[in-house]
């Protein structure tokens, strides 16, 4: 498959499947041979065991694939892990102890601490824990995620930051109905409607947020000092999480040192210009109706980071909007650009 | 007219105006007898100068009646005004020099220091200022106003608070698309979206907030010393303006005694039971989907506040979410309260 | 039970079930003395068995009745059936058969040649099939069905019309998602979208109005000669099908005259003043831009249906819009009318 | 400029303007050189004139292009039109005359007798009116013109039915907002709502469409005898008109032949390979829940119309389902395919 690395879906026809199968089918370094999903739609034609529900159109090559248990056996080295978290922690393992590297969006293993939680501009180095996951665990494979997409926006808008000196935040996440799945979110639950809980989440961002902004010492995660408080709530907007943000910042920076910070901020996809790293991982944005869901959570393919509205806070220091895709930048985008940093590290070959 | 008190609407064809004549269509105590709107209904039937907006019907009797040009003159002493900003300064100004008593939705005259600015439940003791008032003015009419609509819900929220040492509060909204007025938002900038600004309105919430839970001192009001922080945005929601805060509270209370603060928070219209209160101003939910605007908004015929989700707050003390239905108890039926509040207290009669 | 008649409903906690418990909390005739449900909720409190799906809020007497499970036994004479067709066909005729009344909102039974299949104000007749469903089916009891809720507003619109020689109907729906139960249609189907089908709608439309319209006949129902052709679609509103409908009338009227008979249009329902009748059931807006599903489904308490923009078809004869609430004046409204008229001709005592 | 054609925009600023700089970005034969807008934006940057309201980012070559006022002058030979009705009449004729070429989205010349309306795939011929047109005008330029954006569906998907003797069409419309322009359908009106008319749309869609599936002879177009009556609403979807078509075929055709005739439709931008051209103009789609607007409207750049749901109607003779991009195939993107066609013909060289 001129010479492109074949890699396999796990979870293949649920929506961060689906998601997966789109951003793979014409990428330059892989090629999906493989895809399993539960017993189901083991069998089944792709085009018969999935209801697509992305605008973008499904790949011909890959609708015409069997579709596999979920099991070792046929599958390629590198997986990507779209399964649900009720059954991601069992099968990942599985795949772990036979060998395979698996790229999990899921929720599972996000918080063991000999995984790596990455985000590839903030924290490749966090890639190193993959020695220890090796030894500690007993396995020839290994097991790297991506965190939950509403902390990705937060992480990636903070990690500019910390040089600031990063003691506190205060997050009130919009979520895009796509966060939930399919079917998810009830249209009687949220068309006109604010749903003020996402059930889980706000820990997510609380404990996943400190560990991606850690330091890699020797053999584990040291968790950022930082102090988030999270409210997490549902509205009707289809793509793009948005995130009300309030920080206290100790070195008492000024606002343009801030959107600076921002503005420059980069890491090693954009350095080594991997296939899926936006330009610019953050944009900020002047117009003050900006970001906006459904004009901005496309930007750079949807893995750009949106951030705007940048001001003084009375309560804490500065206050901003922050906007990210959820499905792309929050999901399967990001596991994407982890393999990518996996393959570009030599991790993966 | 019944031994009705007769009452005239300033800017009767309005979103704000519409829905005071449909507040009072059924008044106990209130009759409208004059309606008054710029030159180009001034001479219509109300009926042919309103496009009506409401899902409650258009009362037949008002319908009937010709609008007025906003003139003192032919309008009774009692007015309602829901006039847009850029009018409403010296119109209401000249209604209470000729001697009218003006209750005012608009935010012209809220930060007067010598205009009241009330919510019953909160602060009626600050109608004291309308002496004060007529003597630095020197005219034999008043203005009382209400707060803006997404103050309303955090005042309310906060008022039973204050008893803990409320210092500090942050504050996200996410606001109904009936509080930006008629034709108001462009459907193509919030369906499916978010906009994470509404232009002016961080600033009313972060100063009105100070001025309603201030003292009166003699003749004056020393505003509370609590700092607020506002984020703003609109959602695509109808009714109801949806805010998650989180407070720091220095005396250290448990969640138990924030929930019994907010049960029990009562004032002058439930003592009185004036025609307008909810029986409670603040109903705590417990199921922890709850508060939402589409279910909740309506609560007590829309003057209800609705609060949900309290719980230990990181960064600060405690953080939950607060629901109020925007143009009833945030504009037209607050105003109604507010008229309600000055005859118990003879200020009308 | 201040001499109320006794009354069950099956099916209580689902979206047409909570929607009964709503519509008959202050019945003057009726009161809710026993509640039936799946095994999974029977034994517990209405209040634990449910979520509450409705903005009017959960009457407290319902919420603390202990469910039962759908077995004849505790039940009362009457009952109202909002059970899922999955399992409505089997239970409804257990309970016929145990001498209960039932009033279906299932379709089920609806083309049952000897179930009436009734909108009081258009065929409050065909109630005397139940003689023949008794002796036909051998039992004690029996059933009667109110139409599908996209049928009743199509069938309404039509009964005024049939004096003009009534022949061929074009209809396409908007329908809203409160008629895909709970959780019904996923969110990310239809917020920005609209789905062109509804499974399995368009025949019962289109078969439904011809029994609807047709005539008893003795022991049975001669349907309607009229031909119709349905077109379904699903929209993200809350409550309220749209219709638009084109018609080919044989006596060639005038529009003065169809607008009369749509005004004029009434039934037993009105005539008996039945407790749930709209004055008028069918309400003819002349404003161009009415009916809206936001703003009028909820007419006379959700029971009339509007009609508007009658004008010349020039395929057919005449084209309009016709709009229901499809769960209170579609469903649970539609069967409580009927439970009425039952009363009212001594069906029910 | 790389040897393309020079190209102006009249209204640029506006919603059609704006869609015409996207779809014109990376065009392979023309490229923007000139744009024109009211006075009150003459003289400014694009980039400050303009607030950009597509989700594609704002080409940055044009952004620092300054605005030009809508008289000739400066003005390339080829100018599209996205001018707003109030104006474009008067002003496309003052550029006609001027020498200009204008392709016109605005409404006011469709119908003249002497100006083309032209879908590049259905009609194509018809430009050789605009001799007729330099002749009976006297101007050494001209104007062609694109359908209404909810004729350009209906017509697209009648014009393969034309061999099977079209000869009544019954359409309902559920409309996209976008196609109200900007800020064009206010909020209040649509979220959770449908309006049940699009004043002035029903006739344009039932004269247009029978000048569009017209014959030319000589000099003038015969008009197709096909009879259509239209009924529009507008829903709250972003982009994508859905339309319920049931037609009268008078050669009594099988569903197989006619998704066959549908399949197959080409015209000359398929056999040409215009630049925006769709592969397959009609996109024939198996699934009964398809097409989807915010599925489906996007296919193949915007420029393909979807068909679905064939079936036999048991009034006219069959029914089904299309959707089109309506600001992409109904306005900006028609345009530029119809001056693509202009350049074919070497009518612009």
């Amino acid at each position: 498959m001129n010479g492109k690395i074949e890699v396999g879906v796990l979870g293949a026809t649920g929506t961060v499947g689906q998601e997966f199968i789109a951003q793979l089918a014409n990428h330059p370094w892989f090629t999906v041979s493989w895809i399993g999903a539960s017993k189901r739609s083991a069998g089944s034609k792709y085009r018969d065991a999935t209801q697509w529900r992305l605008s973008s159109p499904r790949p011909d090559r890959v609708a015409d694939m069997v579709v596999d248990s979920v099991k070792p056996g046929r599958a390629p080295g590198l997986l990507f892990s779209g399964l649900d978290s009720s059954v991601a922690g069992k099968v990942e393992d599985e795949f772990a102890k036979a060998g395979h590297i698996v790229v999990s969006n899921a929720r599972n293993h996000r918080m063991d601490p000999v995984v790596p939680l990455v985000i590839p501009e903030v924290n490749a180095d966090h890639l190193q824990l993959l020695s220890e996951q090796a030894e500690s665990k007993g396995w020839p494979g290994g097991i790297v995620t991506n965190p939950n997409c509403s902390t990705v926006v937060l992480a990636m808008a903070l990690a500019p930051l910390r040089q600031f000196g990063l003691s506190k935040v205060i997050v009130s996440t919009l979520q895009a109905i796509s966060g939930g799945g399919y079917p998810g979110v009830a249209s009687l639950d949220i068309v006109g409607n604010v749903l003020p809980v996402i059930p889980g989440e706000e820990a997510k961002i609380e404990t996943e947020t400190k560990k991606i902004l850690g330091r890699f010492i020797k053999t584990r995660i040291e968790p950022h000092a930082v102090t988030v408080s999270a409210s997490t709530t549902r509205v009707p907007v289809i793509n793009g999480h948005t995130e009300i943000i309030a920080v206290s910042l100790e070195s008492n920076p000024g606002p343009r040192e801030l959107v600076g910070a921002l503005r420059s901020f980069s890491g090693q996809p954009q350095e080594s210009v991997l296939p899926s790293a936006p330009k610019q991982p953050i944009l900020y944005l002047e117009d003050e109706d900006r970001p906006q869901p459904r004009l901005d959570a496309g930007r750079d393919n949807g893995m750009a980071v949106c951030v705007g509205r940048l001001r003084a806070c009375p309560v804490l220091d500065y206050k901003f909007v922050a906007l990210g895709h959820n499905t792309i930048r929050g999901a399967a985008g990001a596991a994407v650009l982890n393999a990518e940093l996996l393959k570009e590290n030599r991790v993966v070959q």
